[in-house]
């Protein structure tokens, strides 16, 4: 007989990972995998002063020993008595058989501030980590961890870090049944059907993840509030997750819906200035804290979308905000009020309406509120101008609500690193007190002197194996903790931190990863929302195009509403000729926004009403540049997918091949995005397409006819 | 200064398992980790007698590289010719340069079967696997992976196999949103959105776990049909995944939603005689071979639980399934017509409807037609008697329809090895054709001689890691697949081969474990429905009891229609004074099953009302004996944990702790069906419970009061 070796064969095994050292995202930036250029300080050993350790401390231990034992291959002896290459743990909280006099002054770091810096011992230099509190020390140890997987050589060093926003939250838009609103991620993490008995080992990696960007609390339900949340069954459930994140500094946050007592005890009213309302909730507040006594409060959304609320009752935001407040603040929670509201009526413009709302409220709300407002005054577009509130509020905190789930961004399959919008936002100057006022300084408290800060993001987590839905979308999550610890900090950092940590710490692919990153969600305005143009998603699922949509049971629910295109012309007047909205913001803003002339590009038609043949400062007619968008946004998309063609070889196969698929995926969309809106515009505007611009690919019928109903993510 | 070193610590740490080895479950019984006994024989090399190899041996090959690299360490190597310690790989579909005088006879074992035997070779013995076709070689090559496995040598072995039912699918009761009907294991793992552009690995792994375990055929969707999955949009998703699972041998089947052709072409009329519906049928079951050349076949749920069907206008199940069965015809297509219905009104037994539809309709169906029945007469209940439609149809083909998610058996948390119950339906006796006439041997054709046989199984994967939610769950999904193979299987035989693979082949180990799961069934049938009681689960969710509800739309649907339970006696009359259900079983049990006397005690109140103090053959009362049945529910359970912790040490911690903590909330839960059903039935009878007996923990009202409005797994 014949016989042959089977090169096929060989081949196609080749393409095969044996599962358990798969790449498969689930250990996100905490790989802990040695860096390209080797690990350039492995401690002698570990030392702290705790007789006892706090719980805090030991899962600081434990983090040491997971990552060294990744890092080296084993992990670090703990050791009696700091000498030559140690690494010293202290913190003011645990100081027993620490002298005042050796531990650097962290008094000023406040709570979660933290040094690494030199030790002089006896017999050499040794490592300090140093914290006002076991959180801060917590971490600096996370820190040393990342520089150290990164390449760093950590001795020496002489580091000073605080959080400059005290509250760095996630908010979890997640409903009991494990359904997750704008989730494209799998389901919610939160198996509330097992809770309290059986504890997901994710749990606890979930904690870890967030602990090592700062992120200090969690809101766990959806703002559209199922009242069941608060039952005492689910408080016990709540109180299980409670105690798996208390060691890693984070706080449990859940919302409340305004309707709770009617709904729950059936009372007749949930009016906020009856009696036996204010005595609920009180009762209610005592109930909570008697099984999570560092509870972090309400998160609530109140006469918006249908949601219950004070105006029910012709009571202000204020009022309704403050009867929670007076009952969470003798246990010291706070209540985080959403901005994010439109009434029942039809606004003229809904991007005037929170402040409208809002503004004259300021100053009314108790010491424990915090208002929180969307980055932007419609609805997390891919771009937006900031929201005018931030400056606009003098006397009450303002939380800043960031959308880290992309449900206006491509879902989980389309790369868009939200670092660079988050940046635009933060950096941008509101005025409001005079040049450099800018939403960080606001945010932060440096400006107003607001004594409590905070920075809210909606997560992107659900159970999918690699928690975002994509090995890209990680790197949101990761910028979000970032930005809410430091708000001016650089985008470009943060990408090149996570990219080193996530993919390689080699710099040519860290490089290559990187530029894809920053060039990531210009690319999607290109080629969805071009030139100020916004809120053009298909309806309910926000999947895809559907600017043609113009028949919903409102107007401001409709993509025509933001665009308002004509045969002559396209774009929002929000100028004094128009819904004036622009009279929200300070000078020079109003001014500069109220021309033509002197408004961005970018935020040409969020502001103006334009002709299609307007002549653009480039010198072409509107209608060829906004062409030209939506072209480069395809290309874009085609350069990312060659830069990461360029990785094979650099990076494990696995992810390589995935991110490839996604890409496609992307490419595929945002050809569609760009064929389907041109297609529409032109019908509208009956302009041709420049000259040497490909037609779409087919006629907008095509494009109307498609449906999608079971996009993820929709509301229930 | 002093420092201390940190045992606590360090034994905190020791509870953290690196996360890339962790024990998660995803690999299945496929883990090919060495057995304790070591690798009996590594063959010297692989060959084959494929110039050009098919892609299911291709995928052989494979499998092959995957376990021997995990058992091993290394791959083993190609070889140009068969000598002394090779394996050799054979089948008739591949046999250029194999002379036949060279390969064992395999013709007569069919399409699936293959040998394992000696190959006298020049220099010694090899190793030969041979296959009539592609798919029997590569059963041959898990057989002989699963054997090398469990420590077993295969030299010298003469093995002969060949499945004895056809057709062996799992059913998904997946929706086109990821909810799954019945799902305890988290989303479906069809990402119908990002199909067909992302095809998830867990696909392919999904297809090696069934090719493993012989299952040939998957039916996607929810049975609870959506006619959207028969749209173009959806049939290319669905080729995608046919695409995937085809080299495994995998073929694909669709749920069919009767009145598709109204709601998606706007046809007046579903009418099966109708033309029109007609043709609409043929050109869509034209247009899916098109893209799916090896398409299985439509399984159809018609006029159940208000699911569309033939009998909406006056058609009976026959010309229904004929008229779809005649537009597959042509392609080689199936109908599996499900028997599980009830008609709209109300039967006076519910128990002999499918019975009643379907006995007159033998012999009326088209050859290519399957009749899907259920394993008993009512709904997959922790215990019935065997569907009186097993041998009772002479001229129509009878598939066995089985649960394998635990709808009734404590969903995901509670231990319930299924074999048991599945071994027991298979060897039952229905007598039809004399002693002997099993229902395996009605199901496998033996009896009825019908050239078309099939099994199915309610899948329980979902997109938890480990596949079905639970460590123990994954014995289910193999012993379906091992008794769909073989009906006459020993289900011990089949648990200490799963046990081996999956969590020990040290035989102590394996042994407690193959205790635990034999045992476990039986446990669950003691605290929730002993002595022949049935469906007095929760409403709707089916968690937990509630033998109470006597208030639904209609009474088939409440437990107390089928324990009608008064203070005198507790039981269903279904002999001749009751609604003689029994006279759809054949002699001797009709009569057997007539007398109290001659009825077996786990069947007593299915057949029997019986007086509260009806003296049963241990001398005790019916009371006492039921009190004791749930006792001795709740006691098992308590067993099951000490076995279970008296491995620690013997397997990997992370499943010990999780599988720890779902007995704990096994244990909780059979105490609970205890308490609630004791204090429903002492109200019902007032009795007293018998000396010594513990009382329920709460009264009857808490029992009642409890709600469970998130529970998994609901219909939508």
């Amino acid at each position: 007989m014949r016989f042959r070796a089977m090169a096929l064969a060989a081949l196609a095994t080749a393409l095969i990972v044996p599962l358990a050292q798969a790449e498969d995202g689930y250990r996100l930036w905490l790989r802990y995998t040695a860096p390209a250029s080797g690990v350039a300080f492995t401690p002698s050993n570990i030392v702290t002063g705790c007789d006892d350790p706090s719980p805090t401390i030991r899962k600081s231990l434990d983090e040491l020993d997971i990552a060294f034992e990744s890092l080296t291959g084993s992990k670090l002896p703990r050791g009696e008595a700091p000498g030559q290459g140690a690494l010293v743990l202290a913190s003011a909280a645990c100081n027993d058989g620490f002298a005042q006099t050796d531990r650097p002054d962290v008094s000023g770091l406040g709570q979660d501030g933290y040094t690494i810096s030199t030790l002089a011992t006896g017999d050499g230099d040794a490592v300090l980590i140093a914290g006002q509190s076991d959180a801060g020390l917590m971490y600096g140890v996370f820190d040393l961890l990342m520089r150290t997987s990164r390449g760093e050589d950590v001795r020496g060093l002489s580091v000073e870090e605080a959080p400059s926003v005290d509250l760095r939250l996630l908010n979890h838009w997640d409903n009991l049944d494990r359904h997750v609103e704008r989730g494209y991620a799998g389901q919610s993490i939160w198996n509330w059907h097992l809770l309290p008995d059986f504890l997901d080992r994710r749990y606890e990696d979930y904690a870890r993840a967030n602990a090592s960007i700062g992120i200090n609390g969690v809101s766990l339900t959806n703002v559209n509030a199922d009242a069941t949340v608060l039952t005492p069954p689910y408080l016990e459930k709540v109180a299980a997750l409670a105690d798996v994140f208390r060691p890693y500094g984070i706080k449990v946050y859940l919302t409340a819906r305004f309707s709770a007592p009617m709904e729950l005890d059936g009372l007749p009213t949930a009016d906020p200035v009856n009696e036996d309302v204010q005595e609920w909730w009180q009762a209610k507040a005592d109930e909570i804290y008697a099984r999570i006594p560092d509870f972090g409060g309400f998160l609530v959304k109140a006469n918006s979308e249908g949601q219950p609320g004070p105006q029910d009752y012709g009571r202000s935001h204020a009022e309704g905000a403050n009867m929670l407040a007076d009952a969470l603040e003798p246990h010291g929670g706070v209540v985080m009020w959403r901005a994010f509201v439109y009434s029942a009526e039809e606004p003229e413009d809904r991007v005037k309406q929170a402040y409208t709302e809002f503004k004259p409220l300021d100053g009314a709300f108790r010491d424990n509120v915090i208002v929180q407002v969307k980055n932007g005054p419609l609805d997390f577009q891919p771009r937006e101008p900031f929201h005018p509130l931030f400056g606009a509020m003098e006397d009450t905190p303002l939380a800043l609500e960031l959308q880290v789930t992309k449900e206006y961004l491509g879902f989980s399959t389309h790369l868009a690193y939200l670092g660079t919008l988050w940046e635009e936002v933060l950096s941008a100057d509101t005025y409001v007190y005079g040049q450099g006022s800018t939403v960080a300084k606001v945010v932060d408290g440096a400006l107003t002197g607001e004594p409590l800060t905070a920075i809210a993001g909606v997560s992107n987590i659900g159970s999918d194996r690699n928690w975002t839905g994509s090995h890209f979308d990680q790197a949101n999550w990761y910028a979000f903790g970032r930005l809410a610890w430091n708000p001016e900090a650089s985008a470009e950092r943060i990408a090149r931190d996570w990219a080193a940590l996530t993919f390689s710490t080699g710099p040519e692919a860290r490089d290559v990863i990187v530029d894809m990153m920053m060039a990531s969600r210009e690319a999607v305005v290109n080629y969805m929302t071009p030139l100020g143009l916004t809120h053009l998603m298909g309806t309910g699922h926000h999947y895809g195009p559907a600017p043609w949509v113009d028949d919903l049971g409102r107007a401001d629910w409709t993509p025509y509403y933001y665009h308002r295109a004509t045969k002559d012309a396209i774009g929002f007047d929000r100028t004094q000729t128009g819904s004036n909205a622009i009279a929200q913001y300070a000078e020079p803003l109003r001014e500069n926004w109220s021309d033509i002339a002197t408004t961005p590009d970018e935020l040409l038609l969020w502001f103006h009403r334009v002709p299609w043949d307007h002549e653009m400062k480039s010198g072409r007619t509107l209608w060829e540049a906004l062409v030209d968008h939506y072209d480069r946004g395809v290309s874009q998309v085609g350069e990312l997918k060659v830069h990461w063609q360029s990785l094979e070889g650099a990076i494990d196969r696995e992810r390589l091949r995935e991110v490839s698929a996604y890409l496609d995926i992307q490419a595929k969309e945002a050809r569609w995005w760009r064929d389907a809106s041109l297609a529409y515009w032109m019908s509208v505007n009956g302009l041709d397409l420049p000259a040497g611009t490909e037609p779409p690919a087919h006629d907008l019928g095509y494009y109307k006819a498609l449906e999608f109903p079971n996009a993820p993510g929709q509301g229930e």
